[in-house]
């Protein structure tokens, strides 16, 4: 039997947790224990906020081990700091248990802690209730005033880059749910990819990596800014959207894994690229002349960008194909009221 | 059949209202719509943070209507605030529905916004997930620095004080759910209480009001503050344990409202005056020679507040009874992996 603890037993834990990983941080002038926190955000610095929510079997499969839900209920919500360029301060957990299991809470503590730590970000309150299992994350960061990255600023000519590689955490997801015949679809050939691939590419999906070096190190580099959540086509037209602008994308450009290369055919891998959700690289805009710039940016913190297509007049997104055919791209993308499929949508 | 609508209607249709209600606010640099709201903090301000989640069955009713689901997910967060001593400033929302239905979101956020309409709080940003029915609510306000109540400020010899009338709110909650025979438990004698009756502790349940002016008005008076959640006695010994310190109530003086009496016999009466949680009311310290800065503060802000009893050295909480008694108080309140009960419990 799981060892059953009572709410203020699992409070406990969580603060005990939360007072050792980070450190004391001076900002925080009283943090879980009273009605609220008390805050404090450096002079000539703005507040950056954001908030995710993870349900069970529509966010992350019911199998999905403790350690990773925590790990990734932090990661996505620090994905969308990384994304205005903002330094990781404080968060609030809301943990919604269908019961009380201190195996569990351990695991995804510790899944959670682990992330945390990286990123130095302290847990200064939240709330523990019972319901069928979901996990709210509201994270907080600081920006100095002006230099946040928005969806709103690309303009004509800017070229559309991207961090990383695309569609490994769909991938990893069709590996996670394996057809009837227990292959993916779209697994390439007969020959096995092996098991590192897999690992990869569910590791991609579990684990997900927020990118808040690269998005500070593009202060006054970017013109416009987001993480790939929901797929790189719906997510580069949130940026279209918001800055009035459309945009043309090389396909042959994306930056591929071995991995997905390893595990799925041409077509297959293309759609996860375009329309796989999970990935939470960095999709940003600059100006040709800032390309040099962008990557000693990116070699700065190690990470990897690739410049994938450029933004245009037209509204609306394109795909120059591997023949240089110019087609229009296709809507893809999860949308939580329109089909099952799981994904992130922050409002 | 609800009319259904897309996730990004969703976000579309809350964005809209939220641009709406509150008004232009210049500190809000980016609402919704980015990866993150970008917020300023006024100078010589701190941030101040609270969180609470809501799920059907456990914290409401599942007969609750949509507009008091709206209301309430706000309200107890504003109280958080409020027992804190903050201005309210901006929220977030996240909002997991088992089915996009268009009437029940309408009504969701009517509720919603005729309480943060009153209070100026802008909605910022927030999630809409697919899931059994849970709502998250984050609120932030600020505070001139050093100027917050917090529960750690209790003194020997401070008089404690409660807000408004005790019970209602947990009387309510018997009225919502009668008993087989449709008598709410301890119903006085065989004479009907009344409609208005039911509906006033019922409208205290699911409509609270948070004291935000009342906490505000409590700067540098109160020594110590926290709002009444889990109930008093619960939620008075949360002062006592943050400010290493007891207290001694006098049972007579809670305060009681006129309903309370018409619907219940005295011991029940007691025991939803002591430990029934939700009234949202704000229970507080301070020194006996501030009492007349107490009374003055509350007529200020025309909100009732009665003297209820006296912080001690020893540890733990006491009750005089009538009869001049003083007894061990009983442990009472909710706590949500103990029992089955409805109640809120901040961490």
């Amino acid at each position: 039997m799981a060892e059953s603890v009572a709410e203020f037993d699992l409070i406990a834990r969580i603060r005990t947790r939360a007072a050792a990983w980070a450190g004391p941080r001076d900002d925080v002038l009283l943090g879980i224990g009273d009605d609220a926190a008390i805050l404090r955000v450096p002079d000539g610095h703005d507040l950056v906020v954001s908030t995710d929510t993870l349900n069970v079997g529509v966010h992350f499969p019911s199998h999905t081990t403790p350690f990773d839900i925590g790990w990734k209920a932090l990661a996505v919500n620090l994905s969308d700091l990384a994304a205005m360029g903002a330094t990781p301060a404080w968060c609030t957990l809301n943990l919604t248990l269908p019961e009380s299991d201190a195996a569990w809470l351990g695991a995804f503590l510790d899944g959670f802690v682990e992330l945390a730590a990286r990123h130095r970000i302290a847990l200064v309150g939240g709330d523990t209730t019972r319901g069928p299992l979901s996990i709210t994350v509201t994270v907080h960061g600081v920006v100095p005033r002006g230099a946040a990255l928005r969806r709103d600023g690309a303009q004509i000519g800017d070229e559309v880059w991207v961090s990383g590689t695309l569609g490994d955490a769909a991938a990893g997801l069709t590996r996670s749910s394996p057809s009837p015949d227990g292959r993916g679809v779209g697994v390439r050939g007969d020959s096995p990819s092996g098991p590192g691939v897999d690992d990869h590419l569910r590791s991609r999906l579990h684990r997900p990596t927020p990118r808040i070096a690269l998005g500070l190190a593009l202060h006054a580099i970017a013109s416009a800014c987001i993480d790939v959540s929901d797929g790189l086509l719906a997510d580069l037209a949130h940026i279209g959207e918001e800055s009035s602008v459309g945009a043309l994308l090389d396909v042959e450009a994306l930056p591929t894994s071995r991995e997905l290369v390893a595990a799925f055919d041409e077509i297959t891998r293309r759609r996860l690229q375009l329309g796989g959700g999970d990935d939470y690289e960095l999709c940003f805009t600059a100006p040709p002349d800032r390309a040099e710039a962008v990557l000693a940016a990116a070699k700065s913190v190690r990470a990897q960008v690739t410049r994938i297509g450029r933004i245009e007049a037209q509204l609306g997104l394109r795909l120059r194909e591997a023949d240089g055919r110019i087609v229009d791209a296709p809507v893809l993308g999860y949308r939580h009221f329109d089909a099952g499929d799981a994904g992130d949508a922050p409002a």
